[in-house]
């Protein structure tokens, strides 16, 4: 298909389609002639993982980037695909922190708060006999958010780590099922991708209404 | 305190601070002098919450000006304010496609995917017997995410929303159970904002966990 109607397929303007292909995030099409290239179903689909990417997984053009470059990777082992993507798509904090907006330079050694909170990160991973290192990314991150809420003084809300376990186990058991049974094997590290960056969207939603029903519950009488 | 030491106890730069107070993140401090301003104890919370919200919430300068007035709203009832987290720190996204880099302008009806998924997240809710809105901020976001993943070709996954919905009760009530128990009225708001924010990055980094252990466990023999 032409270019307009890719554009008319996805709901994606002509310029953006381009601007996308510059930012490789979309192979160009077969070229025809010289000014004119062929668009396939591919493209289509790969279209439409990017918007959902970028527009409710909430990724940054490179991150979008980054994730597209993992779908395509055939050398990629596949036993061991959603680790691998869990690892891969797991928010990266510099273990200092990061320049700002304001030009902050970055401190040099870890704030006393991480420190703890890599020691809970390890001890949770070791209680709940997790096959999990306590250095992969996923880890830190968790770390990260920890001592944040040290910081800003909220670090009781580490004592709910373990009825987060509890329900982060049941919806990883759900996803790897989920693949499991339901994909076919070319198109498993693409559903692995999407599912690990939309499944954070997805619970994040439902996880706002689980609260506002609780909190109706709980406090709805005083109204 | 002068500022020096705001910025000493903080970890975060003068020019920062001075950035965060021009943007309405931080109130200014009581001015001493004509050319010296004296902080707080509050001011040195305040911007540890701050460097959450941004850091490890994700939030855009924006979204933390919008969150620390609702956390210093005190007009604000206490009786429903989770529920009003909830709806208020749910990402929006226009029913119609934003405008994005490459300006593309806005479809004009909701594509059919998204009528679909509205009344696919209007059947959860009822299944549950959520008392929950299916118009409200958190049931559109949810609904935006299943019609992004149904375009992106993976609409399957929306089979897995009561494995998620079961984990996010689980985690629903924890949350609401802590704030409940461990929470002092003062903090009662900035708690509950601060825990629906991060909790998000929390839930994410552990499932990412699971992710890891149980691809692990499942296919871990065939290394």
């Amino acid at each position: 298909m032409r270019i307009g109607e890719l554009s008319r397929r996805t709901g994606v303007s002509v310029p953006t389609i381009k601007y996308y292909v510059r930012e490789g995030l979309l192979p160009a099409g077969q070229l025809t002639s010289p000014n004119q290239a062929s668009y396939e179903e591919t493209h289509v689909r790969r279209l439409r993982l990017i918007r959902a990417l970028l527009d409710v997984g909430g990724l940054t053009v490179a991150g979008v980037r980054a994730v597209v470059a993992a779908v395509d990777d055939e050398e990629r082992p596949l036993h061991n695909i959603m680790g691998e993507a869990a690892e891969r798509l797991a928010p990266r904090y510099d273990s200092t922190r990061e320049k700002d907006a304001a030009g902050d330079e970055p401190a040099e050694e870890p704030p006393p708060s991480l420190v703890a909170a890599r020691a809970k990160v390890a001890e949770l991973i070791a209680r709940r006999g997790w096959h999990t290192e306590p250095e992969a990314p996923q880890s830190e991150a968790l770390a990260f958010a920890l001592a944040a809420l040290e910081d800003a003084g909220h670090g009781g809300f580490a004592e709910l780590v373990d009825d987060y376990a509890d329900a982060a186990e049941r919806v990883a058991h759900a996803d790897l099922d989920w693949v499991a049974h339901n994909v076919v094997r070319e198109e498993l590290v693409e559903s692995v991708v999407i599912g690990t960056v939309m499944g954070d969207a997805v619970f994040s939603a439902i996880r706002r209404m689980a609260h506002v029903d609780a909190s109706d519950r709980l406090f709805g009488t005083e109204r």
